[in-house]
């Protein structure tokens, strides 16, 4: 499941080429059981998350999959059972997101389990697009729908009372378990992106993340924020959730700013992707930041929020 | 400290150019406390350990260092004094090797502290150092000293119960903690070597890797494998210490085969690049391994050996 450079694993190092009119980007995300999973998380679920979450970042950046490399912190309670199943998920997961494995490291730990994966991606030269660079009178475009990731998280810790139909359950835990990164959108992103990231620590701190480093204001309306149909039925029943929404993590959608005069464009682009893709606001004067429209009652306070590890 | 694509590490990746004729050259190496180091090690001085052992294996292919991203996962134990001591070190590190930080992640673990780079190096296409491309009748050759590292690691865990001079016991730490990869001798390694690779778990073990990947045999004179003051001055007074000597790790020097014409002009580059280089041995038809000549006693079974994480 190697490269052609990684030489079956059999050498110190890989060797790749990068093509002459493309530049390399690279992307790191670490996770560790207990602070980003739990011990007993499905390891071919685990596999799967720890490469899309790295290729979510290539995919936010506007950068193609090239290879990746892996570092396994095991403890001495991990068995060959579970190394098995991990190992299944992550093939998996590297024929989905076209990528394979050029090396990396395994050691063993006093401590939890962890993972970590450096992503190497390419994009045209100067093409990477960057949270920098939203431009006063720009729209503000997310993909998929949000939230639905940390109302799956609320439901495998039992913090969800209500009854809810077995389809919804399982797309919400398919959502926390199985993000798919928007890698179709990525030759779009390039053509009309001006800003962009993937949303990993919650729509509401992302978005802030975004604002802050193109030094703008994005007015957001909070009513505009695409929501699944799992969460839609789970809102009408408690509308406190919607908290949950706006500020929870791990959705792996792509938040992203373009000329205003391109929605249409953009939208035609989604539909040929197969991926929805929702204006949410625009860029405007002011203090970097954010305005959050819509919101209600106690979510009045929502501009602080943002994704704390478990 | 960043590089110029790293953006100040405000973005979701780095961006880096590979120069249309060559090679991007990856390796990681991670480091877990308890297992590579102990606990009350000096920060800067595992700083440095941390880049060094990547800057080694990037040498020992013939890559030079272009830049790195790093995981640290840090137990709640670890307070604001022993992160500025980190940082220092790697920033100390980096000047020393020349390279720049382009990204990663920060997580926190309830387990022990570790350490994750990833190296990034270039290479001109084609010229990367394998591990296999030994031929019969290239000669061996290693840099530096051997067993030096190996015994620091005694002194360390107060195994060596002689009397040391402080000067030899200062140098043999420093071998332990500010290991130097050969990085000086990187070009004049594409130029001779046929297949490398850097002298990690030990000069056995290593040996044994190269021999094998290369399917060739190599005859190695064990008497002839360099000795720093310090080690033979140890070994005068212990000579079973030889054996920690051949099959201790952590030398991160650099053993190559070359052809045996080119011993001359191998010689005098080391000399060039001020790092010793010793003809140790030669390439010979038979069973991939290795014959291990002038052993004395005891030490006839190293041929098993290799170095153990304590």
């Amino acid at each position: 499941m190697g490269v052609p450079g990684a030489f079956d694993l059999t050498d110190d190092a890989a060797v790749l080429d990068v093509p002459y009119d493309q530049q390399l980007v690279v992307t790191t995300d670490a996770m560790v059981s207990g602070v980003h999973f739990l011990p007993h998380d499905n390891p071919a679920d685990l596999a799967w998350k720890l490469l899309a979450v790295n290729m979510s970042d290539l995919a936010a950046k506007g950068a193609e999959p090239l290879a990746y490399s892996l570092v396994t912190a095991l403890p001495k309670t991990i068995g060959d059972e579970w190394v098995e199943a991990f190992a299944k998920g992550l093939g998996e997961a590297q024929r989905q997101f076209r990528i394979n494995l050029l090396g990396g490291d395994s050691v063993s730990t006093s401590g939890p389990l962890s993972l970590t994966v450096t992503a190497l991606g390419l994009v045209p030269c100067n093409r990477m697009i960057r949270r920098k660079g939203a431009r006063v009178g720009d729209a503000l475009f997310v993909t998929g729908s949000i939230g639905d990731a940390a109302l799956g998280l609320r439901l495998v810790q039992g913090a969800l009372t209500q009854p809810i139909p077995e389809g919804d359950r399982a797309y919400l835990l398919s959502r926390l378990h199985r993000p798919l990164p928007r890698l179709d959108l990525v030759a779009s992103l390039r053509v009309f992106g001006t800003a962009a990231l993937d949303i990993s620590d919650g729509l509401v701190a992302d978005l802030r993340h975004l604002a802050v480093t193109s030094k703008v204001r994005l007015q957001v309306d909070t009513q505009a924020v695409p929501l699944s149909g799992a969460a839609l039925r789970l809102l009408v029943g408690v509308p406190a959730l919607r908290r949950v929404v706006l500020t929870g993590g791990d959705d792996y959608e792509v938040a992203f700013t373009a000329p205003a005069d391109k929605a249409e464009d953009i939208a035609a682009a989604g539909i040929n992707a197969g991926i929805k893709v929702t204006r949410i606001g625009k860029v405007v004067e002011g203090e970097p930041g954010l305005d959050l429209l819509g919101l209600e009652g106690a979510e009045t306070d929502l501009g602080v929020g943002g994704w704390r590890h478990c």
